[in-house]
């Protein structure tokens, strides 16, 4: 098949019409004033699921053909396209088989299983999870669905950006977070296909930063013993997500743990929004940016958040 | 003057349209299973303030003849109805000086300051408030904008339910929380004026049951030593907004503390909508009705909270 493009974007985006929502884009005067910009802020928190992760997991379930649907779908994640995929499978009533790290929030844990899905604990190691997905798909024969290695997952993730595009003309730039890179390489080919014009800044961890160095290396480095409070974002990109961010991507922005924590309270008291940490390092960017007055869209890539562990 | 009616909700609709927001109506199928109701949300913690208090605010001041104006407004409230009046001055470009208890809540305080509005503190006893009120008005000449004792405030309040009525055609029943009832009163002739067979539903915590007991009572009775995390209902009913709520709601769900941060939790988890435990109030009490699949539609009165003092 192609690689990831923007064709592919609005295809998913037709695809997926009936299964997602069209979330809305929020604006707030106070919360220009502290960032710097003009912001509007594409709500994907009040997706289904919680996060941007419903529209690749449910693209790429929708293109399985029947005698593979069957069998299920199988992933590992700690977070979102966990919940995501799950939702997923039920929407087309396949099963789902979710690989879950034990140090997983409880908040996730629990709306994986709500949604019918099977989870499958292991250790908090590549390996392990490797195993625990190899041993789900040999058992079941179902289809791995990765998180973001997936040019269904990248172009159903595009759809975001591609809404905010039509809700919002005129945006000068659009930040998104990036962790392995799905959601950033999807924002790259939705926005550039809309308007190259348009800039693309990625966001980052300073904890997790293997983004801004793969981009000054040019070539895909590891994300080893990620430090940061965001958990969407603790991954590397892989070899097919670098490449689209690489070509449409500007900069990567990184930001440090209280310049989180600040974009997580100032979003939430002034929008009334709650987003995930990994959410507020794209808020956190457009602040360290100089875009003064700027229109600036920003995925609000998530909203799922343990109450019981806020980091403040 | 009339008394308040729904052609004062009417008329302040019109007069205070471009000053404020067109907040959106909320759904959450998972707060819909949670509480046993189709839900419809009206998000008053995304109007402006962060309350709905800025309808009757803005209503208010902009009735005011202009060499009354000129002199400015005084009012005492501990909470939402403080920055409401704040920015509804600052619109109109005249003075506020506002009464605060030394309690209030940090975020409000820093809230009224910062839009430009002159905070008296005050000892957290009526009659040093009324002093202190008494006093400013005697130094400055301003017009006093009661934060519920006042048709303009009831009328403006009523909005919120009257933009509910018109987004969610087909509501069984409107609840709305009360402490002063302002908002329930308002309410109460925006539902009954649109539609006499919609239900209107107060809702009120245990710990400040006054609307309950005068309701049962059939005059107003005072609210001594109100004992509830919900700081917006902790005033008393006024002769003007009982008299309205006694002929026009049905009944006054009363609500436990638990029942309260219950409700906040699952509101916050379920839609990302940062609400107050007095809003809060109003879905808890859903909860606790026999209206099973019923269409209600709830005000979510505010959502300014102090995020250093969550309540769990």
């Amino acid at each position: 098949m192609s690689p990831p493009s923007y064709g592919g974007v609005l295809a998913a985006a037709e695809r997926i019409e009936r299964h997602i929502h069209h979330t809305p884009v929020m604006r707030s005067h106070l919360l220009d004033e502290w960032a710097g910009a003009a912001l509007f802020l594409k709500a994907e928190n009040l997706q289904r699921v919680g996060a941007f992760k419903m529209r690749g997991a449910i693209n790429a379930v929708l293109q399985l053909p029947e005698d593979v649907a069957s069998r299920g779908v199988a992933a590992h994640s700690s977070g979102n396209h966990a919940q995501a995929l799950a939702l997923a499978a039920r929407v087309r009533g396949i099963p789902a088989h979710i690989v879950m790290p034990a140090y997983a929030p409880a908040v996730k844990k629990a709306a994986v299983a709500g949604y019918g899905a099977r989870i499958v604990e292991c250790a908090p190691t590549q390996p392990a999870r490797a195993a625990a997905v190899a041993a789900v798909i040999a058992e079941t024969g179902a289809a791995e669905v990765h998180p973001y290695d997936n040019d269904h997952i990248v172009e159903g993730a595009g759809t975001a950006a591609l809404e905010l595009m039509r809700q919002a003309p005129g945006l000068a730039a659009v930040v998104a977070p990036v962790g392995g890179g799905g959601l950033l390489s999807g924002t790259s080919l939705a926005v550039h296909g809309s308007d190259p014009a348009v800039r693309v800044i990625g966001a980052e961890p300073q904890g997790a930063d293997d983004a801004a160095r793969s981009l000054r290396a040019g070539h895909p480095l590891p994300q080893d013993n990620p430090q940061t409070i965001a958990d969407g974002l603790r991954t590397g990109l892989s070899q097919r997500t670098f490449a689209i961010i690489a070509a449409h991507a500007e900069q990567i922005v990184t930001v440090d743990e209280d310049e989180i924590v600040a974009a997580m309270r100032m979003v939430l008291t002034r929008t009334k929004l709650l987003v995930e940490p990994s959410a507020a390092v794209a808020v956190a960017a457009v602040r360290k940016l100089d875009l003064v007055g700027a229109a600036v869209g920003v995925i609000l890539s998530g909203g799922n958040v343990d109450l019981d562990a806020l980091p403040w």
